[in-house]
């Protein structure tokens, strides 16, 4: 249970997960982080949206990442620096995402490295895309 | 039902959300996103990290962030540009989280603005710093 | 709130619970096991396979045998030694799952019983069958 | 996203999965399969039966097992033919559960295997014990 060391890794390397998100996943994210904000929970208001009806989170997308990050690459024991993320589709109920992490740049003698993050939808639309910068496990 | 736009923003206006992080939170955010990242679920495993116990998910304090953007400051209608996120310090089940966020910029001809994020504990420490760039509701 | 102790069954005694399997049902399921297998939470995946869509954990309907169990016959008390099951057909997010637990065998000697445990569908179709050992509350 | 087909399997071959149950896990596991027993979700009542307290669904145990089988060994694709458990002692709130799936025996002319899967505490006591039948997904 200890995820890949910065020996292990290699520059495009890359791990990924998918989830088709429901309306279930929209409004337990919505009730555990408190953003109840109408876009995700209120379809009539969000029928009257750009969207055209109520949309997922961005961090639940987000969360899709971090599920690549801690469980598969580099998998446990990985410390979360920071991420940068860019939102640039609206993710709807029932849209299938597949976060998307590859190795971008390491550096053995700080222990750290920057990971490309993209999720995409079952189109090929890219949803959110960013980069995140972690430590993976030591020895 | 709508927040508030460019023209109504001050620099350093701020609102924040306060919640206590439950052990509930961290399990129904881990089968959400399917972060099942033993740091977050499993108490023997996570009793050997230098954390000495299981931590929430960066991505939930995240939400917290989001909720306060989508509810109060710019508030509904407010369109998420990008994130970027600093993880200063360990979450723990039972912690007391505040999401504070911060009018920085305003670009009133692009519609654009730039607001500081901060997650600090019940004790006033940093856990999360960053920067959000959302575009606010229209007239 | 005590079951019927093993004086009080007759062998063809039988009691069931039906329940609508939702998408919200597999997603929390999935989320609370950690069994995030494409094939229950990954649409366009599980099109793909024989089954044309994403179907139900095996140990959801499972669930509801135990339920049946637990609260009805023999009910609270029950203490489970064992179970066999096996799975004759998928069922998808919308069937309707009829858990129906019959008395089979009793040993009042040992206070144990054997109960013919089976779930349908809405067109009758067995998609679980198995038995179960109990050992029913005691006087 | 395909696990291993019945080629790449080897008697032996083992995988496993971690998670310390928490009373959401087992109150989320009652309120999806309706079994409401009092022994997990009534305190007052647990506390008079031989268990001294709530304890979990053993189908909460069985679900690990799932998620190692359609994660894991095999992994993706497999069919779930049948599974046979015998709970061995109570899994209580707080207790850290290592589900465990160990290839026992392999036919590949049928394209069938049969798996040892054990359910081990954080004392390494074994709560549940049990074989499972499946076929692996083909080539």
């Amino acid at each position: 249970m200890k995820g890949h060391t910065i020996g292990e890794l290699r520059i495009g390397q890359s791990a990924s997960f998918t989830k088709t998100i429901s309306e279930h996943d929209v409004y337990t994210f919505a009730g555990v982080t408190g953003d109840l904000n109408p876009a995700h929970i209120d379809e009539v208001y969000a029928k009257g949206t750009q969207f055209r009806g109520r949309i997922a989170h961005g961090m639940l997308s987000a969360g899709l990442i971090s599920a690549v990050i801690g469980m598969q690459l580099p998998g446990p024991g990985t410390i979360y620096v920071g991420q940068e993320l860019s939102f640039r589709a609206p993710v709807r109920i029932g849209d299938t995402i597949t976060a998307t992490v590859t190795v971008e740049q390491l550096d053995p003698g700080r222990n750290r490295a920057v990971l490309r993050t993209v999720c995409t939808d079952q189109d090929g639309t890219c949803v959110v895309d960013g980069t995140t910068r972690i430590m993976p496990p030591k020895e």
